[in-house]
């Protein structure tokens, strides 16, 4: 059995999982955001000890622990170095997790573990290359090469959110200019939609977004499309063409077997999966001689982080 | 000995390659372009012959024959899918090339043998992660990975010149919109340098211009700009930052130990160099807390891609 620990800038997300992939048991604790990586690993072994005595086990029959952060980790000495949402620098997180118990501890960025999860969970392994991609709050990647997380010499690759798919656009928070995650996260999704809400107060779109407090979410934009409400479908439209932009970067690049599609949106399903595969089939480089990338949504939803961490020591 | 070709849509190259990667005789022919593959590969075969009696060896000292061709192909059967620029479909290469020389045939793009010649090149060939980007006519790209070229699935992967930077951008001729080839290509360079000096027709920019007949090429913003030209200053400033905004993307995406600029815009060498790493290492993902990628200008200048075709065998 193996611990995966997914760790997040509202929750930790812990799970036991098996030999399979499975996850036996699983719980989560609020992140202390503010209070320093040795309160955060605390509350990580709180929650681990927790479980095990849930399902009558003991630390002995666990292989690794494994933890998902969300942001730059030196996987190779086991520091979290830089996270987005929590201010945790250079943090020994591997040497914190080993004061509470003495098994391997593997970390690796986010993302990087939601691919793993979704790898393992494909039918066929046996794949030279595999790209997972998050469409959440952010867009968080991961590549797999031979089996492996592709993670560059320093540890930090696959940063596919944070390349350019338009030099003069909107400004990212990492410091460059349209940033593909500014165009395909939900966030970018729910600006779109509050903004076309406003400019079409007599929407369908603009009404739901009135009902829910003035507020979009990743839902909504999708909802009133389907209720063919013009202005969402535009919105919808030219936010699928955003995500299909970016993943014919993607294959251009790195023409992965697989690309499957993760987080809030992608729960969407074959809505967005039908027009984005028609988008990227027709643009991709050379279509007319080459395989296609096979385009799908990702199974594991919400466990993906947890089961991804918990496969790092497998 | 290996035998290196690099076959390019004006003329084919041929050289006779040694252990180490140095040439030891060379020579080219005319691209018949429109001749059809059987002849072409018919025109590589009596150079080759010419060259091996140049040295007075035979073919039985030649481990290997590498062909490096301008567009996709499928290396592991040998046939070259689809060129740019030469009319050559689905031409079963390797097998065509058996009937004159009983040795193994590879083939790659010609982008991925010259990166397989950088790579080669360098002292450090203990690294996990190289690309080499080609500034010519278009952009090319080659990415090796664990000391091989990483060709993805279907054989095409690489093609950092086909992703957008400018979704609203430039149409591409491969049908997208703002392929960063269009923005760091010398072809991308003499379109600005040629609308800028229409604009400032008193610009030493125009009259260097003027002065070659009208039009302009990779060399004359640089002779412009180097001269205090501020409208070429203005033009190459430019072009470095497109230059930049991909290789920002590549970093982000790979984190590399090495990135080698090379192409005709690559002689310009520190002059482009310098302010190319001070935009990269300013914009690239959590900068703060991760090793540099070092970029540098290729070695190898235009025999990269024989000495890699050669090298394919090795």
């Amino acid at each position: 059995m193996y611990i995966g620990v997914d760790l997040g800038g509202t929750s930790i997300k812990i799970g036991i999982v098996d030999e399979e992939g499975n996850i036996v048991v699983k719980g989560s604790v609020p992140t202390r955001t503010k209070a320093g990586y040795e309160t955060i690993v605390k509350d990580m072994a709180e929650l681990i000890n927790t479980l095990l005595s849930d399902i009558n086990i003991t630390i002995n029959e666990i292989k690794s622990i494994g933890i998902g952060a969300p942001g730059a980790v030196d996987n190779k000495n086991g520091i979290v170095k830089h996270l987005e949402n929590i201010p945790m620098r250079n943090a020994p997180v591997r040497d914190e997790m080993n004061k509470y118990f003495d098994v391997p501890v593997y970390i690796d960025n986010d993302a990087n573990c939601a691919a793993l999860g979704e790898f393992y969970a494909l039918d066929d392994k046996e794949i030279k290359c595999f790209v997972a991609i998050t469409l959440g709050t952010g867009v968080g990647s991961g590549i797999i090469i031979d089996k492996k997380i592709y993670t560059g010499f320093n540890g930090v690759a696959g940063e596919f959110g944070h390349t350019s798919i338009d030099k003069n656009g909107i400004e990212c928070k990492c410091g460059r200019k349209g940033c593909w995650e500014n165009y395909a996260s939900a966030t970018g999704l729910i600006r779109e939609s509050e903004k076309s809400a406003f400019e079409h107060p007599d929407s369908l779109l603009a009404k739901l977004i009135a009902d829910n407090g003035g507020k979009s979410n990743g839902k909504i934009p999708f909802d009133a499309a389907k209720a063919d409400d013009k202005i969402a479908v535009k919105v919808v439209n030219n936010y699928i063409e955003n995500v299909s932009v970016g993943l014919v970067n993607v294959i251009n690049i790195l023409r992965p077997e697989i690309i499957v599609l993760g987080g809030g949106i992608s729960y969407e399903g074959e809505y967005i999966l039908n027009p984005i595969k028609d988008y990227v089939y027709q643009h991709v480089y050379a279509k007319e001689c080459t395989e296609k990338t096979d385009i799908r949504i990702a199974k594991l939803r919400n466990d993906a982080g947890i089961i991804g961490a918990a496969l790092l020591g497998k």
